[in-house]
């Protein structure tokens, strides 16, 4: 594999330098998994692949239904090439269900539909625990302008109306996902990162089971088995077999 | 001192019911203290004084420059007659200073001013130790209408810009305040609660030392001096001595 030097080094992933090419980055999938922010980490052989398997087929369904992302094209197994984007270090989470600290949040049961979605923020900052921020504070900060934060909750409720329905075929329920976004060189929002089983609480529509990284927080089973479902359901072929 | 029923007990302040008169409450002051969601508590001879008359004081200004509150008058040295409200189980929170969760929530340095000042909205709720709140979650659990709470927060920067110059005069810097509001028989959301040192920081505009409740929340001296002093900066004569 050629050689880049890390713009960025992430818990999951690297951004790579290309020479010659300052408009994109290699976006490479790495097999390490964390959680609780980073007090948990282990590696899956595997992971890597499925994940870059899984956010190409996802991003590539968002382009083709008018949401505008940093994803170009998957290159390889576990390299994704991306238009490259300055940093809005903003989690956006979408909820359709209660789940995770929405639950300890509000008093709601866990696993109680939220009708309609919301759409939260968190400050993505791991020394301050990746804090839930209200638009006030987003502001104060100047993470990004009025305009643009409109643009990337509406974002996040579109990626949410087209996923849904996708993972619904596949009997799953979508039941919550983080993205990120990025300012572009025109200036505007667009969706970055990456949308995978590390992202979306993904469960059975029939039986609850979760086939997503809540596997490994709650050790629940095997994650590459979890993941490998996934792309089971829809219907993916991966490049190399894991 | 007459018997009444209590409607409501809080940490800082009973509210009574009135035989005869639905729509009023008896707001009584206690000498109680309490702090880190009741953690910590204590009492102090006289506080309830202080802050009843403290607090009258500000509603009356606030009531003079044009703002709805729930005061109808102060009674006797701890009791406040106030309109009855519906709850809303909100803590609004104006900051002009950072300080308290705020620095631990955006790593910004104690003391550097908020600049504009923010609203921002806790949710009421002991059990869940008064969670930050977005608007998404106001919306979400029903906690009050959209229309009330763009009301609430343009009453709550009002009374910022109200009660700032007041304190300034007094060589006092309003830091941050939390207020609470209810909902009056005509459906609004009427400034409630109190406002006194138990629910502002008021900081000596030379020094910086403190002059509310975190004398008492971080043992930094003696409570009651402290309140004596913003009583005595305001040219309060009390009904009794303490």
């Amino acid at each position: 594999m050629t050689h880049f030097d890390i713009a960025y080094e992430g818990k999951a992933k690297q951004l790579l330098i290309i020479d010659g090419d300052p408009e994109h980055y290699v976006q490479r999938f790495k097999d390490d998994a964390t959680a609780f922010n980073g007090e948990k980490s282990a590696k899956f052989r595997g992971k890597g692949v499925l994940n870059c398997a899984i956010s190409s087929f996802i991003f590539e369904k968002l382009e083709a239904a008018g949401v505008c992302t940093h994803y170009v094209e998957q290159q390889n197994p576990i390299d994704m090439l991306v238009r490259k984007l300055e940093i809005i270090p903003l989690e956006v989470v979408v909820r359709n269900v209660v789940a995770g600290n929405l639950g300890r949040r509000t008093g709601l049961a866990a696993g109680s539909a939220v009708e309609p979605p919301i759409v939260e923020t968190y400050y993505k900052n791991d020394a301050l625990g990746d804090p839930l921020f209200a638009d006030t504070h987003i502001e104060m900060l100047g993470l990004v302008d009025a305009a643009n934060l409109a643009r990337i909750k509406e974002t996040a409720f579109q990626v949410n109306t087209i996923l849904g329905p996708i993972f619904a075929e596949a009997g799953i329920r979508l039941a919550d996902f983080k993205i990120e976004f990025g300012i572009d060189a025109g200036g505007r929002a667009i969706l970055g990162d990456e949308i995978s089983p590390d992202t979306c609480r993904l469960w059975d529509m029939e039986t609850g089971e979760s086939f997503d990284k809540d596997v490994f927080r709650y050790d629940r089973g095997d994650l590459i088995k979890a993941y490998q479902e996934i792309a089971r359901r829809l219907e993916l072929s991966l490049p190399v077999e894991v």
